[in-house]
């Protein structure tokens, strides 16, 4: 069940100004021990939502490695989202919506938010911390700010800075909104046609070659009409199944928020932050993924003191971390069993 | 010095109507040999031009692989152009542009256009054929429909068939040219914004990853500010870069052509298609190139009768074929040499 917690004060942002009324969306499954020992905290992606049930298949159920009959586990909606938390579409100070005036948040003031609710829900340690790509950008973040309160960290194919190449997919995203003229009018439903082909963007990111080619066949003997092949209809479906649960606003604020990721910034640097982590890691990196790849997932794992790698292997890219559910339990519920500290 | 052939006759489209007034620009570099035994005929990619001194350094020119003084080279602007051949700004029968009512042409109807190109050059027999990318299409398509023309074929980071990736990446820069409500109107520069985000998605599947990464890396401490970053202003200065030298409509219709092309349509699949080719064939793949992979490569290769594979290393993913001249030279220069045929 969604909850929301409204805090407060302010939050003041590290670029300037504040978010004045804060409202955070959460969701918990499963019960806080008396002693608090039993917290996992699931840091959500790009355009997920804070029921983790819901969008990550098979991980919060009994035996499974977000096993609630066993864990509190919490998440919570990012800032700029569109899903409770504050964003783009919450009323401003003005009275009306943020739309594109909302303020520049960083992955960091993401993380303050949370930090923020987990007062507020009487949890001081945390057991384990999860975050996959934009979640695992907020995992970083976090545990980089507070080493001593986590046990255990668990990243899925994400990286303790922004890469070029990524910064690079996110600002085609933002040329491809920005195209449709429509975005930037005061409207929740403004710029739709640009998120559409923004998602189509991302999805070709999050899947690659093999995945499309596995999954997006059309049938022999077909003959081959622009827009009307199986690729062209799954990339348009794709967008428009965005365009009716999102709004660009959000979008564009998030992809900004994940732009501003580096964990070094005000640390001496990326890999003094990284040393800086106690917690007993695991890198888990995606055989085909092309926006955080297995090289790349190697060299973050050597960074981290102690940190074992292990990788899936899917044939779906980036996506490969919602889909292989099974190979992610086989290797996730053993590192949560295991009570020893490195 | 760009050339230009005007067709006595229409030229009838594989998917019906016709082009009425047929323009073919064109290039050629040498002379043709008296025997007729020197020609080379180089098929561009997607916005090139017929000028392949241009935009393929260091290739046309004596010593390297296109040597000009041996070899009479050809190259023909393709039909949906923005460089001289009739495209969708050329005069429509209605006597105003085709803008967005240009047929539909596959790439055996650009095949159609320079075949009747060569008869007008009184070329009959074709020493090497030689096409990259699109290029490739073009390439595979004449020599299965002609295969006794020609003794040699080159072909660089392409394939038989558009797969089902490549097919979404381009319905993915279609979703962004149609975000800009302004394609369609009829006037050369409609739906600019929606290109340049058109050219800034293809531009990611042509340098992939480790091209950005290598060379769009901010200065180490540096705020990271969404939109001013290295690879955001790549980004945007790609983008319209190409919208000063190209129109949104002839893009289109060249992804279009992209989309409908299969060697095996009409002629009992890839496969045979393929097993047709007498030439003596090199097919070169790069490393990194994400839209035509090496292992793709290597499958290609190996249906085409007595084919030998060759690799360009570079970290530029596609492109590479462009940058990474002096590895090609190496290759190309001795089997362009090599009289022998298979």
């Amino acid at each position: 069940m969604i909850q929301y917690f409204n805090s407060p004060e302010p939050l003041e942002l590290e670029r300037g100004g504040n978010i004045e009324k804060l409202t955070i969306a959460y969701h918990t499954y499963g019960s806080l021990a008396a002693d608090g020992s039993n917290v996992v905290w699931v840091c959500h992606a790009l355009t997920a939502n804070s029921d983790v049930s819901d969008w990550w298949p098979h991980t919060v159920e009994p035996g499974r490695f977000l096993d609630h009959e066993k864990y509190f586990v919490v998440c919570a909606n990012i800032l700029g989202s569109h899903y409770g938390t504050t964003g783009p579409l919450s009323e401003s100070p003005s009275g009306e919506p943020y739309y594109a005036d909302f303020p520049l948040v960083t992955i960091r003031d993401i993380v303050n938010a949370h930090r923020r609710l987990a007062s507020y829900l009487g949890i001081n340690h945390i057991h384990a911390l999860v975050g996959s790509s934009v979640g695992g950008f907020q995992a970083l973040e976090w545990i980089a700010e507070e080493p001593e309160r986590f046990d255990k960290l668990i990243l899925i194919a994400t990286d303790a800075k922004a890469s070029p190449w990524t910064i690079a997919i996110d600002e085609t995203q933002r040329m491809a909104i920005m195209a449709d003229s429509s975005y930037g009018e005061p409207r929740p439903d403004a710029g739709m046609a640009g998120l559409a082909a923004a998602r189509a963007i991302g999805l070709l990111t999050y899947r690659g070659g093999e995945g499309y080619n596995l999954s997006q066949t059309d049938p022999e003997g077909n003959v081959p009409s622009p827009g009307t092949q199986r690729p062209c209809t799954y990339q348009r479906h794709q967008g428009e199944k965005l365009c009716r649960r999102f709004n660009a606003y959000s979008y564009v604020s998030i992809l900004n928020s994940f732009d501003t990721h580096d964990i070094g910034r005000g640390r001496g640097g990326v890999e003094q932050a990284l040393g800086r982590i106690k917690a007993e890691t695991i890198v888990i990196g995606i055989s085909t993924d092309i926006i955080f790849t297995p090289t790349e997932m190697h060299a973050l794992c050597r960074k981290i003191p102690g940190a074992q790698y292990a990788e899936i292997e899917s044939a779906f890219g980036h996506d490969g971390f919602l889909i292989e559910h099974n190979q992610l339990n086989r290797i996730l519920i053993p590192f949560m069993n295991n009570l020893k500290r490195l």
